[in-house]
């Protein structure tokens, strides 16, 4: 286990599936303000041939992230759309064994679409991955030397900051999700 | 573990994942030409809302199968096809966890297609789902009282003794798969 584990509230995984490269991103939350990055780099799965050593190395690698820094959540990028049956077959698949490292040990997974991501980091959901990544390390005071050179770590770190300012977000009044559902809760407050 | 899989050379664990209903099928071989029917069922997954419950249920039931009869071999039956890119997305997240539960114990998978399946099992691509269960009943000696509601269940025992065939298909001619690779491997013997 890392260390610095024991020193935050909360720490968020944060993932960018692919079947080529994939992203991660840790932070960790102290508070309601303070933000950190505690680790993000890429599983490169490029160079194995075999569609299963990939698979099985992104369970291996997602699985030794959970253990070494015990992420209360994980949030992972999921387009819902893509170009066709065959790579959305494989990208599920890539999805399926990350998740099943999460699942395993009761962490609750949040997903995220690409635009809402770069919409919660950049304000503009049609941002490039280079404005993201500035705009991360501007944010969570990141070094210049320990930025990454894949885009792909700077994408997951970005779902798992959105993911952490989405349940910033206030809750709406008395848990209600609409005044439908506020008069259902409270018939006796209806004149 | 369950003891009968002492009396077995190979043990094979079949397959058919889906988002609402997942088929498995055990066969333990003995020999050359025994094959017995260890197990069949299904994991129904349509009672549970949530996406995420499903896919862990999926995790948790075969990996208790894998530790119950300890599987050499795992065989997947997978369309590489679709309706739509949604429910591809969906199904390959199905089969990326019923992987997981391979992966991590280091057995190897191999995948099918349906039509491939029902060729191997009645020597008709194009059978039905009864067609299948009822080959597999007089082909494996299945009693009648222990034949599955389910066809989900005879379909994943039918991918697992497709993939006992598939295995005891002659090793063509010195290994090679093609005139052109036979040439390459022993060009001494070109004349």
């Amino acid at each position: 286990m890392d260390e610095r584990v024991r020193e935050y509230d909360n720490i968020i995984i944060g993932i960018d599936p692919g079947t080529n490269v994939m992203g991660y991103g840790l932070i960790g939350v102290k508070g309601k303000k303070t933000v950190v990055m505690l680790a993000m780099g890429v599983i490169k799965l490029n160079r194995m041939e075999d569609h299963y050593l990939r698979l099985r190395r992104i369970f291996e690698r997602v699985s030794g992230l959970v253990e070494e820094f015990l992420p209360d959540e994980m949030a992972l990028e999921a387009p819902f759309y893509g170009k066709n049956v065959q790579s959305m077959l494989k990208l599920g698949r890539a999805q399926g064994v990350a998740m099943a490292a999460a699942l395993t040990r009761d962490i609750p997974i949040a997903e995220y679409e690409p635009r809402k991501v770069k919409m919660a980091i950049t304000g503009n959901g049609g941002a490039s991955k280079e404005q993201v990544a500035e705009m991360l390390r501007r944010t969570m005071h990141i070094p210049e030397d320990q930025m990454p050179h894949f885009l792909d770590a700077t994408d997951a770190l970005a779902v798992a900051l959105c993911h952490f300012y989405e349940r910033q977000k206030p809750v709406p009044f008395h848990g209600a999700t609409s005044w439908k559902t506020f008069i259902a809760q409270h018939p006796d407050r209806v004149k």
